[in-house]
């Protein structure tokens, strides 16, 4: 595998976010437990500090389907990817979709540490 | 295949509702049309009332996701079998999603006839 840079993180504009994609990056239990998760902290968050019940490359996966569907902005430090929620960019592009979505999933543990 | 009768049609109950699946379900355009219509109209639908560009089998696949999902109710009618959003049941389950999708949804112009 080639190192990550910067410029290979590709991120969707607001305009382009798709209802679909969103709704099925969503539809995940592992995706939506990262979602509430960057939802009730504020700031970066890497991969690891999930600790998720998932394989790193699992884990790496579910964040790549986020980002793709525009869900969260990731970007490099160093030797870490940072995870942010675009929390104003889905409000923008459908409005109450992400607090109505959260407040319907279940639990709302911390996901481990 | 074998004739389908109203026992063979199983609809998890309100309270097995899963968000996983409701989102998996809304996730893709031409249920989510299905979803709209269903949400604008009153009654009944049969399955060729939407007038979808798919195939009958696909048109069939979708309306099982949906109801498996919990999204709509399907009842045998004679040879037809007709569909009802169970709008009340995900208000109940997930306040305030089924609305918010469908606001978020692109376009709502009538899938057809």
């Amino acid at each position: 595998m080639s190192m990550h840079t910067t410029e290979s993180i590709a991120h969707p504009a607001v305009e382009d976010l798709e209802l679909g994609a969103v709704l099925h990056a969503l539809s995940d239990p592992v995706r939506l437990q990262i979602v509430a998760k960057l939802a009730h902290s504020d700031g970066d968050h890497t991969c690891g500090s999930f600790g998720l019940p998932v394989t790193k490359s699992t884990c790496t996966h579910h964040f790549k389907v986020l980002r793709e569907a525009g869900v969260l902005t990731q970007r490099q430090v160093g030797t870490a990817r940072m995870n942010t929620l675009r929390r104003e960019d889905l409000d923008a592009r459908f409005p109450g979709l992400l607090e109505t979505v959260l407040r319907a999933a279940p639990g709302d543990q911390p996901a481990g540490s």
